[in-house]
């Protein structure tokens, strides 16, 4: 099977890039002697966490339980469920880890760690701190975290911290500088609660552009990043990953044709309409067209709308093409996280147009 | 099992407001004599087809071939597949085909009509018409449309058209206007096809706004129009849904709470990046928060930011509400064909809190 028996829109996974990209992240941490816990909202995929755990402690991030229930049932168990829990997920928690998982949940709030600790299974719990991105968390300084460290009990199991905020950087100046405050904001967390008695015996932080970028990680247990694995034009525009080196693409066929334009099969629903771009220096619409084998010889051939199966390509005035209906492109996404969720699989090739493999996503709740 | 004992995110359905929104467009199209062929790439469910195909002649539109084998499955196989198709997707058509279904496909390329043309088992082709979208088609007046029709020889079996610029149109007056546009540039096409000796038995006009709105449709035989079953709040700005009359919401769980803020479970997954209400007259972000029972008793609640699975509510100052961590709230779409996209179900409700039926979707390609 190759790309051109393959029906489109579909997602096409290139190992090759891939495996380079893990590669990348495991030397950049290992300078730092820091472990990476992988985070699988990205891929949601055990083939691809595989690859990503080789020479990793084994444990893994999600986003969603859909994902915990899916790597603990392929043997993956040390699972990190990096949203905040509400008290009605612990039964499903509970059940994961009674089958010999080990989920560890996140909180910030008193009414949470109250029903992680009153729960007849209560997970282990981090609470989570708020080094900068103003999402979720309580500040390292703010008492509350040692109250909260109280209701949790035994239960308590560290601190953890997104900086988020990275993806708001535009230099690597700022991502070593937002970097360092992840670090020291989580780091000092983990020093008040210690300092008031309570364990905290992981220490996690992480986004795909500080834990490349990170000048230090001292006093940090574990990193956690998952776009890295994949790439997209988002990170291209922020320093952390070239566009060449973006593993995953959307195959797409031309349906229709004008001057200037191509219409093609892949839309909202295949690109996503994230437009994470927009802001970023540079605005690739709803993604970037490609060849066939996924590269650049199109220049700026940008999805520039984006039907719910309509894409409409704006081609370069420097690269015209006359491509014939039924040709194919692959379009490098704006925000890979989003764009692969809309589909069930990889289409996995090694650089070349073979497909040498099909791996299965866990999408969904 | 009532919405408290659903996981969050998940999809809910209110049929009572489904079939509401559905009498009310067969009532429009019954005024003037017109016949409806739903569009099922919004609800993606032979539960909603049944009740969309009450009264009709029993024909739908889709917009993937997955839909197709889908609903051919379910036995209905009257099936436009309403967009462009490529020389690749004859062979999946023509299976269908072969097994009793009659899916049309639809062109506006000399090779594609060509492709059609020459396939051992081709099926009946519409021309796509341009009435003023610019996305696909040709335009009435252009012999490019002759010599289609002529290369489809007697595979063709007439126009469509869809007005997707009615999206545009921010008055009833606009969506008149549109409707007319759109109904006289197909009902032409048809004209010319027939004066230069081609058959056009099905001359095919839609969308949810031109359907709702046209004061005419002379010539027509089969209008088109999907998003109306469920509305969103974009259809809520252009005159063609209220925001009272939305069937699809997201409930979603309180999950963090700020000053003026909440967070929710629903992220830009649940709910898609979709902002087609940017450019409305009144923005709402990624959704407009309403209460557990679909009310709008929190004001102007906006999910003002979609990360991946956090979404932010920002609170109408005189709406203030305090909610205690996993408070069930249900999320108005922007866009619901996206918003729905996520989810691979339905969770049905009779206007209450129990939940009546589970209705599967069929995604992807």
């Amino acid at each position: 099977m190759t790309l051109d028996d393959l029906p489109t829109p579909c997602l096409v996974l290139d190992r090759t890039i891939l495996k380079r990209n893990i590669a990348m992240m495991a030397t950049a941490l290992a300078q730092h002697d820091v472990p990476l816990r992988p985070h699988m909202k990205t891929a949601k995929s055990i083939d691809v966490a595989r690859l990503a755990l080789e020479g990793q402690p084994g444990g893994i991030t999600v986003s969603t339980l859909a994902e915990a229930e899916y790597f603990a049932a392929h043997d993956v168990g040390d699972i990190l469920y990096a949203v905040g829990i509400v008290p009605q997920k612990l039964d499903q928690v509970a059940k994961l880890n009674d089958a010999g998982a080990d989920v560890i949940v996140l909180t910030d709030d008193m009414d949470a760690a109250g029903a992680i600790a009153g729960h007849p299974k209560p997970p282990r719990a981090l609470i989570e701190i708020d080094t900068g991105e103003s999402r979720g968390g309580v500040a390292p300084e703010d008492d509350a975290m040692l109250a909260i460290a109280d209701r949790l009990g035994v239960n308590l199991a560290g601190v953890m911290t997104h900086a988020g905020h990275s993806y708001a950087g535009r230099s690597v100046a700022d991502m070593v500088r937002i970097a360092e405050a992840e670090r020291s904001g989580v780091v000092r967390a983990a020093e008040r609660l210690r300092t008031a008695g309570f364990p905290a015996p992981i220490v996690s932080m992480g986004s795909s552009p500080t834990a490349l970028h990170g000048a230090s990680f001292e006093g940090i247990t574990e990193v956690r990043a998952g776009v890295y694995m994949f790439g997209d034009l988002f990170q291209a525009e922020i320093f952390t990953h070239a566009i060449d080196d973006i593993a995953v693409t959307v195959l797409t066929s031309v349906i229709g044709r004008r001057p200037g334009k191509l219409l093609v099969d892949a839309g909202g629903l295949a690109l996503s309409k994230d437009r994470s771009t927009e802001g970023a220096p540079k605005g690739f619409g709803f993604g970037l067209a490609l060849d066939r084998m996924g590269r650049r010889t199109l220049g700026d051939a940008i999805v520039r709308r984006a039907y719910q199966e309509h894409g409409v390509v704006e081609l370069d005035a420097q690269h015209k093409v006359a491509l014939p209906i039924g040709a194919r492109l692959r379009i490098a996404p704006n925000h890979t996280c989003m764009t692969a969720a809309a589909h069930d699989r990889y289409y996995v090739v090694d650089g070349g147009e073979d497909v040498v493999a099909v791996w299965p996503r866990v999408n969904g709740w």
